[in-house]
């Protein structure tokens, strides 16, 4: 069995933001030599998502408002954790609707991907750096 | 390390439902030849969902008029998403509260699962060809 | 490759409860001997969720709010999973936005893990044994 780990460094300048990455995981299934295995992609960070999604603007836009909706940032004071000094409250629920994490399979050293399958890294606390972690295994 | 892989076609008459594929699942590990491993079972399409919970009838109903109510698919105009031309915004805010795929543990050859757990394919926007993909590692 | 397998018991004694067990997850990797590899951590119920976030206390109680918003329990009888008898219609909602499961990458035999990632265990549906499975593979 072999193993792979990359990590990718982000720093939205934004609050809220959607990120392909799907070419930077792609390098690092090829940089890894893996035929066949299983890639994971987290967000290593508690107030972001990674998930597989389209690749078109106006859903990214659907994605933001409609998370504003099920969990708004403002009032920063409805939520307890703000009362710790945070203003991200809203960024903690966000991330479980989006995600942590996917699983991608590699089938004979690529994606085993849908015709429309994009990762994205979506960002719902910026303006700091924050990883993501690719860690590959197989043969 | 053994891998084997598999898709599942699905052809779904109506625009959602829910379909239990816990049986065709389980006749990939048996032909995996896999003892000890994980199975990634994951929708190919970014309008459609794979996840794990109860075979009840009831609760498919509740499921669909949740989902509705958390992302109503009409007015369709309310998505920038389908001023390209689709109509399926909603099907793709759905299946993230749905999720897009499961890692399911092999233990002795089986499924490694509770007593309740079973494995659905949630189509949102259905009437066409669609695929899931089960890939399976380990020995 | 090696793998490993352990159920945790849990017996919560309210209907709801968010219980990390990061601790409980490190000390079976380390049971694994495995060095590199993926963690498999799954609710074996259906009415109970494993999820990463922040181990804070107000954040525990702003889910629990959200969620209830989202996926209220009472009155009951607005699920018709509920007309079988149950009255958890709610908590197979809950868990679906909250996840069944985490996969976790396993580096020079630690969890490879951001700053603030915790396991939570999430029970939605208490007051009876129910179970979490970690299933551990690779070398």
């Amino acid at each position: 069995m072999k193993s792979h780990r990359k990590e990718l460094w982000f720093d939205i300048p934004s609050r809220r933001d959607y990120i392909n990455i799907t070419r930077e995981v792609e390098r690092e299934i090829l940089a890894s030599g893996i035929k066949e295995g299983l890639c994971l992609v987290n967000a290593m960070h508690i107030t972001a998502s990674v998930y597989i999604n389209d690749a078109e603007s106006g859903l990214l836009k659907d994605y933001d408002a409609w998370l504003e909706r099920l969990a708004p940032h403002a009032p920063t004071s409805q939520y307890l954790h703000n009362h710790t000094g945070e203003d991200n409250g809203d960024a903690h629920l966000k991330r479980q609707v989006m995600g942590r994490e996917v699983v991608v399979a590699i089938t004979n050293g690529q994606m085993d991907f849908g015709p429309w399958e994009q990762i994205y890294y979506a960002e719902f606390d910026g303006r700091r750096r924050k990883r993501v972690l690719v860690k590959i295994i197989g043969e």
